[in-house]
């Protein structure tokens, strides 16, 4: 049997990405600077994790203007939601994985 | 209020060294190579991963030898058996968040 963390995803378990894109789950389309000011990340680093997660398909983003300012908004896809799920159940068998040793 | 993600220790939370880490605290002392086996590694990715965690000072190293074969024994730290706790803490605070979202 091997440790239930072998099944992760990693688009989705590193630690910014899973911030991220439990950040933009949570409402229907997120400001990009709004997720950098939120998750405290720099312009680049944000930019650069974003493009990992639309280049896996959970995440779309839609460009436009508000007033005159260039503005991007960022919105799961159901795979990211599904992915999103997927690595829940994951912690969750990781979680349990380590009580259930520390009854035993 | 940022996502409890961020608070992370990427050292623990990455795939590998979790499944990894999850291991090493089952026992007292694991062999190199039933970790390698276990956790379907190579020896080279396997190291590799293994010196992470030695930085940190999670886990250390024996070396020996069983009959006339050499052997490397790995066992968890105090301070790596706490850092597998806060990190179990984290992935709780998490799923909580996620659930409390579906309810809400």
């Amino acid at each position: 049997m091997t440790h239930p963390a072998l099944a992760l995803d990693d688009v989705v378990h590193q630690r910014v990405r899973l911030a991220l894109l439990g950040a933009i789950t949570e409402g229907r389309k997120v400001e990009f600077t709004f997720l950098r000011d939120r998750l405290d990340l720099t312009d680049g680093n944000l930019s650069r994790h974003l493009q990992v997660l639309e280049d896996a398909g959970y995440v779309r983003s839609t460009k436009g203007f508000e007033g005159r300012r260039p503005r991007t908004w960022l919105s799961v896809t159901p795979l990211g939601r599904q992915a999103y799920r997927a690595e829940i159940e994951s912690l969750k068998l990781i979680v349990a994985e380590f009580e259930r040793r520390q009854l035993g």
